[in-house]
C-alpha cells in the first residue's frame, strides 16, 4: 500500500484522536478569545492549508458571525507593510509549521499584541512558537507529498474551535460523529474506484463548489494537479458563470460538489443549466 | 474595429475623466470614513470586479494599513447568516451594479449601520442605491462582453480612494500620470502583436503574479478564458510552488507578471527556478 493510501485510511483515527485530545484546549482558547473581544479573524496559509482556511472563512462567518480575511502574506514578508491587526485573531495554518511567510504573519500579530493561533501537525515548529495558542493535529508524520489526513485534521481543528466559540452543544455532538462518517465513506473504496473509471483519460476539468464546499472544490482540484498532473481548475459556481464558463464545450468534464443543505438548490440549478 | 478593441483604446480617456470628476468625491468620502473610524474593509465582487478587489486588498493593506477581507456573498444571500460587520467599510464593485448577491452584501452593511461604498459604472443601479457613497467609473457603456476599460477604471477608483485616505500627496500626483502611461503602452500595439505570435497555438497556460500583480495575473487568465477559450490558471508564485507546479512539464507555457519593484526579485527567482 502506498504512503498516500495508508494516510487516507488513517483519517478516522486521526480525527478521533484530535477531537479527543484538543477539546479542552479548544474550550480554553475559546474562553480566552471571548474575553479578548475578538471581532475579526485573519488566516494565513499556503496550498492545502489555504483550502482549510477557505473552509474557516464560511465556518466562522456563518456560525460565529466573525468576518474572516485571508492574509496577504507578501504584505508582511516582501513589502514589509503589514496592516493594523487591531481586534483580530490571527490564525496560521501549516502542516509542517515551517513556511517562513506564514510564520511572519503570526510574528507581526504578536508584535501588535493581538491573539495568535497556530494550527499545525508539529507543536515544536517555528509556527507553533509564534502562537499564543496551538491546536495540534495529532496526525503523526505525513510521508506522502500530497496532504490528506492533515487536511481533514485542519478542518476538524477549525470546526472544534468554532464549536467551542459558539454556544450550541448540538454542533459539538455532531462533530464528534464525523470520524465514523469518514470511516463509512472509506468503506466504499470499491464503489469509488468504479465511479472514477469514466474519468481515466480526462486531461483537464473544472471543479465547482460553493459555500462550505468552496474549499472542497479547491482541494479536489489541487489533488488532481499534484497527483494526476491534470489541469484542474476550481471555482465557486457563482464566479464560474462570470466569464470562465466560456471555456466549456461539449464533453468538457465538470465535477460538481453538491451535497444536501442550503446550497443544494443553487448547485442543482447550475448542473441543469 | 471590434467593440473590444475600441474599448481598450478608450482607457486613457476614461481614466482621465474618472480621476478628474471623482477626486473631490473621493476626498469627501475619505474624510467621512476617517471620522467614522473604519478599521477593516470587506469587498464584494464577481468575475473581473473580483480581480479589482484583489488589487484593493494589497493597496489598502499596504498604504492604508487596513486589513481587507473578500466577502463570501453566499453567507449573505444563500445561507442568510451574515457576519457582524462592526467597524468595517463595505465596498461593492460591479460594472453594471446589477449583481443581486453583491447588492445583498451592501444591503446588510446598511442594515448593520456600517458605511457602504458602491464602485460602479451605473450610478442609477441597484448597487449604487445601497451605497452611502458611490464612486462612478465614467467609462460610458461597455458593449463588449469582456470587461476592459471598466476593469482599469475600477483599479483607478480604488487607487483614488486609497490616495485620498492617505496623507502622501506624491501618490496622488503619481496617480494622475497613469492615463498617459496607459496611452504609451497602447501605442506599442504592433510590438505586442509580434510578441504574442509565439503563443498562437497555446491551449493551456498558467499566469503567475504576486502582490499588486496577483490581481493582474488573475485578470489575464480570465481574459484568456473568456476571449480565447484557453484553459488558463492564475496563481501567486508562492502558492504555485505549493502543489500546482506538478502539472508543469517541458514546454508548458507560463506567463509571469514581473515588473520592477519589491516583488521583482521573488519573481525573478521563480522564472529562473
Amino acid at each position: 500500500m502506498s504512503f498516500l493510501q495508508n494516510e487516507i485510511r488513517q483519517q478516522p483515527q486521526v480525527l478521533m484522536t484530535l477531537l479527543d485530545r484538543e477539546i479542552e484546549n479548544a474550550q480554553r482558547i475559546a474562553a480566552d478569545l471571548r474575553a479578548r473581544n475578538v471581532k475579526y479573524v485573519i488566516m494565513a496559509a499556503r496550498g492545502t492549508s489555504d483550502n482549510a482556511a477557505r473552509y474557516g472563512q464560511y465556518l466562522f462567518g456563518a456560525y460565529n458571525r466573525l468576518p474572516v480575511g485571508l492574509a496577504t502574506p507578501s504584505l508582511f514578508s516582501v513589502y514589509g507593510q503589514p496592516p493594523r491587526l487591531e481586534d483580530s485573531l490571527i490564525i496560521g495554518i501549516s502542516q509542517s509549521g515551517q513556511s517562513p511567510d506564514i510564520v511572519a504573519v503570526l510574528e507581526e500579530g504578536q508584535r501588535q499584541g493581538v491573539p495568535t493561533l497556530a494550527v499545525t501537525n508539529d507543536p515544536d515548529s517555528p509556527l507553533a512558537a509564534q502562537g499564543d495558542y496551538v491546536l495540534a493535529l495529532h496526525a503523526s508524520e505525513e510521508q506522502a507529498v500530497a496532504a490528506t489526513k492533515t487536511y481533514t485534521a485542519q478542518l476538524a481543528a477549525l470546526a472544534l474551535l468554532s464549536c467551542a466559540l459558539g454556544d450550541n452543544p448540538d454542533r459539538m455532538e455532531t462533530l464528534q460523529r464525523v470520524p465514523q462518517a469518514v470511516e463509512r465513506v472509506l468503506g466504499d473504496e470499491q464503489l469509488i474506484a468504479r465511479a472514477v473509471e469514466r474519468y481515466r483519460y480526462m486531461e483537464t476539468c473544472v471543479v465547482l463548489g460553493r459555500g462550505y464546499n468552496y474549499a472542497t472544490a479547491f482541494e479536489i482540484a489541487l489533488k488532481l494537479k499534484e497527483l494526476n498532473y491534470l489541469i484542474a481548475e476550481s471555482y465557486s459556481s457563482a464566479d464560474f458563470m462570470h466569464g470562465p464558463i466560456a471555456v466549456v464545450g461539449s464533453g468538457f468534464p465538470a465535477l460538481v460538489v453538491a451535497p444536501s443543505g442550503k446550497m443544494f438548490d443553487t448547485m442543482r440549478d447550475f448542473t441543469l443549466a
